[in-house]
């Protein structure tokens, strides 16, 4: 079936994400390089519903490796949720000649292209591009690890006032449903405490632990919290922390889409790089409905079913080490 | 009556800026190199009240010209804006012989100088240290260009996602009485449009500049926001364009402290080390009551009345320029 | 005279800078506001020569001005040294109805664009592009900033090993003729010495000067060399350094190419839009031969000899600011 | 008989690493945790034979997890390689009461706590702290992922002028008998062609894959050269292509030690973090002559002689990656 395959549709979908580009430029190059066609589709499914595609060539990708976003643009596509979007978007689909479809996005966008693939019968293979890490099927999504940088850069600076100021920062990062960010960059920013989704956590537990730092003579600390912790959002914690413990001098910061955007790094770039060729060749070895991801270090492909419904767990290990440095 | 200074204190008030380390690195290197004592107070004038000093040599203030943030730390007291306050720091002046004061802070930590000099006849040379750049008598504050820098590079990643999913994007910067880096940082970052305190503004306006940059092909935006804007702060205003123009995806970033943090950059050492070593010249030269600052790029003394009451103004040019780009 | 400007060419000459990419936008931008049309010209001189423009709107300039380098390409012109050359250029000029020029360069791309105007008459404006920041007629030079900040940075790492190691570091920077980027460089990275073109420089000092460091205490030291320093070269330096004191761990890095690339700063932005802005405003008030710069954080214009015959000096406040926080 | 550990001693050996303090900081935490003493011993061996010695408490190890090299100093110990000086290093760790050894280091360092143990019978467990990622036992060492993003940031800074001159760069890279970084950096920063020493290359190659780019379509180039490539050296490289290719413009550079250096990323931090704590819980456990490191994601042990003799192996697929990707 994948000897068939002679041009292939890739677009980016759902929340941009830093690589994504580089995913997108790994996927025109190895179709080169296959000797078949690759054509962009702007906006997510949005541009196979309005017939907005382009031509690419190895030379059309140059120098966006190290650029944020997408080049094609992205899009949470209404539309194609419904039945009469999915078949403008097959017609458009046919009309442009393309065999197969990548899908550069999260869980939300593969399941479109599930349905799709179930009504239509379109071969598509799906590359994870969000930084939240949520994803099963793979160590690794692309973006996530630019993003945690950011976050760290960004505590870094907080840090100095922190220090300077004897303070208590309170800081929101990205994670609606997963503690990934939150947890890593928690442990690399030395954060004191750290609140993720997947943990119950309490106020009274986070007061404790700050009353700890400061018995063990810290004078400032950073408190991160992911954006889907269960206990009412960042500011609420502040001030429930501070009705207890007025003498903190606390500050709330909520970083925001800054964790979206900028220069993938050299892990993103490498990781968007080895799924877009992985991509290519899955669609024309004949593979469909499957995720590309890399797991120890390896390609794998996990069926597209299991990624959207499966996830991946926080390591009770790192829960473990973010305790023992706290200390 | 500068011949008479042996021994200088050092110390940082108000928020902290990167740069303050470099210029107490220079203010404790001056003074040995010419040959005299410097005395770090810890927390502002806190340290003065409650004794807290360390002596410092030029070993002691290796590696932090890099650093954010200030090592003496940094309060706002309260307690010095008692007589019984500065009656207790004058005592703790006396009692560790320093000679004159070096004042590394903003126009809130120059007067609590100014009234101590009065009440005492302490000799003290400020250095403007604050992100903020509002202060009469230097061209330049130490930090706020490093402040400019970080919001700028915090917006190009906003203008990633802002470009990939054809949204405008409302950003809070620091600013409560000053535009300088709202406006500096638009200019930087491309904005379509810039709100600061010093300039009255409207939503009808904002909303004019968004249609036009609309009509001429713009498909993202992003508006840069002052915190001391006068129309009721970024989530109001967002609010106000959302209601006339619902087809807009409109997000509100607002980037809080992060700004005040960071290494500083290579013109803010550079100033920093510079008028750390003017404060340390002028007062053995038997100047007090003034601000070292930069004009021009000299050296000036100013009047630490002055300095206090008049503020620098927006140069109407970089109005006209930020006009002029965003067609 | 300048009321018949219609029509304006712009090119980026010699060394690429950050920020020339801020100045073709601004550039751009400004025509569009005076409502007169801009054409870019590609690989500097070259394509004038060889016919190589493309028109240019406010959009064709969007988002470029946070991009390193120049869209337009530069080159060093050969044939436009030619007479030969300088009359096709003119043709090509004519052709494309052409009434005057915007070169973006340093002093040979100004040099260049004077013999022009003297053989055909063809008025210019110059804005100076080049890291040395060593033009006549300007404060700050496009890139100047953004290099310092690279090199700044540069060094901070390898602090970190000179620091780890107790080692010397000898660091060569950019500046064939001028010491602007090593003396401010080497102030805000702590350098132990500085060595720049200005100024005569022996072996035996800088050996005296790191013997002073070690015995104030100092293990490590950075010393900061600019290309054009008049010892023979970093390499042969560190050399006799080594033949003097066989105990030092002495390690030699060459910062290159590294300084001329990169994201330009807000400052380098800001210029450059200013200066562009500058450029198109001179023109269109008959103003030509002249070079847009900054003097005193305003808007001035020097005679094009002047800026390519004089040259700016170094301050020597600052090499006394060196020395003292060497100590 | 990890039971009977009370107080480890923990040094930082060879080159320095970013993520070093980081791990340093994990140990201490981790030995409090514990409820074990720590002591930090300067100079890598050389604090042993010098009895030069700190003892640590979670507050000595404060905001050093975002400090590139190490607190405490490193050094290659030539005296350590001798009997005489291992049997001072013994005599100072009975003195000051050590029962372990946490070595952060490289290979030799391994090397030289390996033949420590065999004559004094001191337990200890190595961190795989080196930019150069060529340790066995690990997929990742401390200081690899930093390194990588300093060398795609260096060659983005390097592609502006590149392309901006239509130049071709050949960038050295430090991996004196391992490509991970050439190999990775080059991947992620678009490079032309890659040379390793894993790898036999000719200069007949490299100008075939070279022309290839040119025929593409391609202006400019980056090469990234390792510098434990086999052909001769960067210089020597770049004067055979030019030899060949005259009208090629070609430049050089070196990147040299700023790789050493820098703020730890985030997962450097993570990382070192994480085999901080593993190196403590296995010393208590009983283990030694083991390194702790990450494989799968998961802490492993693996015996300092297989550590010290294997190698990491370049994934052929990372080739073919960098083959498809330079089409």
């Amino acid at each position: 079936m994948g000897k068939n395959i002679k041009r292939i549709g890739v677009l980016t979908s759902g929340g941009d994400a830093p690589g994504m580009n580089a995913a997108l430029r790994a996927v025109v190059r190895a179709c080169k390089y296959y000797q078949i066609e690759s054509i962009g589709i702007r906006q997510g499914y949005e541009g196979l519903i309005n017939n907005d595609m382009i031509e690419l060539g190895p030379r059309s990708v140059k120098n966006i490796i190290n650029q944020g976003g997408t080049i094609l643009k992205t899009a949470r596509s209404t539309e194609f949720r419904t039945p009469e979007g999915r078949k403008k978007a097959y017609e458009h689909l046919q009309k442009n000649n393309l065999d197969a479809l990548v899908v550069i996005g999260g869980d939300g966008s593969f399941t479109g292209a599930n349905i799709f693939h179930k009504e239509y019968n379109v071969p598509f293979i799906g590359i994870p591009g969000t930084i939240d890490n949520d994803i099963f099927g793979t160590d690794f999504t692309i973006g996530y690890d630019t993003a945690l940088n950011t976050v760290v850069e960004a505590v870094d600076k907080l840090r100095d006032t922190a220090t300077s100021h004897d303070r208590v920062f309170f800081v929101e990062v990205m994670g609606r449903d997963a503690g990934f960010i939150a947890l890593n960059s928690g442990i690399a920013s030395g954060a004191q405490d750290i609140l993720i989704p997947e943990q119950r956590d309490s106020v009274e537990d986070l007061c404790d632990s700050l009353e700890r730092s400061e018995e063990s003579g810290k004078k400032s600390s950073i408190v991160i919290i992911a954006e889907g912790e269960q206990l009412g959002g960042v500011y609420e914690i502040a001030k429930q922390v501070k009705a207890r413990h007025q003498e903190y001098d606390i500050r709330v910061t909520v970083l925001g889409h800054i964790q979206r955007g900028g220069s993938p790094t050299c892990h993103d770039r490498v990781l968007a790089s080895r799924l877009g060729i992985a991509a290519v060749e899955g669609l024309l070895e004949g593979k469909t409905n499957l995720m590309a991801g890399i797991r120890s270090n390896k390609i794998v492909f996990t069926p597209i079913d299991e990624a959207i419904i499966k996830h991946n767990e926080i390591d009770t290990e790192l829960i473990k080490v973010a305790n023992i440095l706290a200390i």
